[in-house]
């Protein structure tokens, strides 16, 4: 199954667009954890074992486990996410961005290594330098249009011929990335009014929101805005082919909505993980409320 | 000492504005190494061994090591170029860019886990989103401008205010990242022109020049168009601080420039390192002679 059929098995099967980021901070686990990095991978499958019936996608930030070493604890939550859920789709937030031989570089350790289905890519260096993500077959490739940051307006909100670059990118994922590959893009929950553009524009591509819980991201917002549609997919001459990705209902598809620190560190007692279920569970509840 | 003291005192010491990238192919390595990953860190320390003394920087490419799970040997080469060449610039290409909590783990990771003077990082995420780097006292933070490959201006050369994506980078790097840090500027040595129109913006500062040798680069052009004359820092007002990198004198300064697999495959026999080391010397040598 390609990426695009995976997404919307797990959006119908989940009933939910909600994404769990896997974000291991070991100075904020559990106590009894004693902030330990050989917890991390115990902590994370814990995370995994309570919350994968409830979402769309897991996403590991990779970050986390380089910066302290811990690329084989990554591995082995891969391979146990992909064991235990196999449905539930697995993204790799890397947001990689390199000239072509490198970049095939990253797509094989995001695809082959990590056994990834999408992994998150950076659009600065041009299409040259995504074609060896959006090339492989079945593979995801989610590329960062308007991020969720305070600050992300400095490069992405400059105009451009009267548009900011952050829809040149949407305009460019549209019509030739999607192309070449299965293409979606990354929009911050904190910019809902961009959202809502960027969706015009994409018409059902999947987006990738961050920013919601400890950033502070409205759900309401970000699904009105967000949500793929038919009367938004019926609007933009740049819709994709009908083979693709173009069989979702008209609610309650479209975007993995993705919380973090929210969910993991729900608690940091004994009962962690079924914290972590607990706001999994009202943050689904919220976003299909919201759809 | 900081990264621009490090970097002045390496062009002073090996006369030379040469980095030799470690982009260890074991597709590439000589018949005796059997194209073995194990291998990665044999072949890597032979061709420092060789080529150390005729070098400012040594620039490993993480993705070489990420995409065949060698962190471990990534690790070590860091250590023994700090052992061995201890006055040798340690740049790790990596091009992360993410927003500040994850941006900060990055940090962590080239800075602390591979003990790196310096790494590069992608400008699309905004000034928050590389404060964790330029923030860490003493190392250096070297921002994609205006990359090497073919398709590098389809984004990086949109027209804003008259004047393309790239030089807003270069001019936000000349005024508000200098403040902050050791900024650098990553620069393709198949973009002369491109790149004296850097340089007239940010006087100074150093610049990474990828792309010479497999990639076709001219040196004459790059050094005639890129080197950091005194002319160039006076005709600018964004000029750093006296007390900053301005003891460089008049020529053979400026640039950091990169030369991968042109060295590093320059013979797949036996002899590979010393003739790593002949090609070096006539790069280091074809250089000086256009400075």
């Amino acid at each position: 199954m390609s990426f695009y059929q995976r997404l919307n098995a797990a959006w119908d099967r989940s009933g939910s667009m909600l994404c769990v980021g896997l974000d291991p901070d070991v100075a904020r686990f559990p106590t009894a954890m004693h902030g330990s990095v050989d917890a991390i991978e115990e902590f994370c499958k814990a995370i995994v074992d309570t919350t994968g019936d409830l979402v769309c996608a897991f996403k590991p930030q990779i970050a986390y486990f380089a910066a302290v070493g811990a690329e084989k604890q990554l591995e082995n939550i891969c391979e146990y996410i992909r064991a235990k859920f196999p449905d539930v789709v697995l993204i790799l937030d890397a947001k990689r961005g390199d000239i072509g031989d490198t970049a095939a570089l990253y797509a094989r350790e995001a695809f082959s290594r990590y056994g990834a289905d999408a992994v998150t890519v950076n659009p600065y260096l041009g299409t040259d330098s995504l074609e060896p993500f959006l090339a492989t077959p079945d593979k995801g490739t989610i590329v960062l249009c308007r991020t969720s940051n305070a600050g992300s307006s400095e490069f992405q909100s400059l105009e451009v011929d009267g548009e900011p670059v952050y829809l040149r990118v949407a305009r460019t994922a549209a019509t030739k990335w999607r192309t070449i590959g299965e293409c979606a893009l990354v929009v911050g929950a904190t910019y809902p009014d961009e959202l809502a553009r960027v969706r015009a524009i994409v018409g059902d591509m999947p987006i990738l929101v961050p920013g919601i819980g400890a950033q502070g991201g409205d759900i309401n917002a970000v699904v009105r805005a967000g949500a793929s549609r038919p009367s938004s997919s019926a609007a933009t001459p740049t819709s994709p082919p009908a083979t693709r990705a173009s069989t979702a209902p008209s609610t309650n598809r479209g975007l993995i909505i993705n919380s973090s620190r929210a969910i993991l560190y729900a608690s940091d007692g004994a009962n962690f993980a079924t914290a972590a279920r607990d706001v999994a569970l009202a943050t689904r509840a919220a976003i299909n409320a919201a759809s």
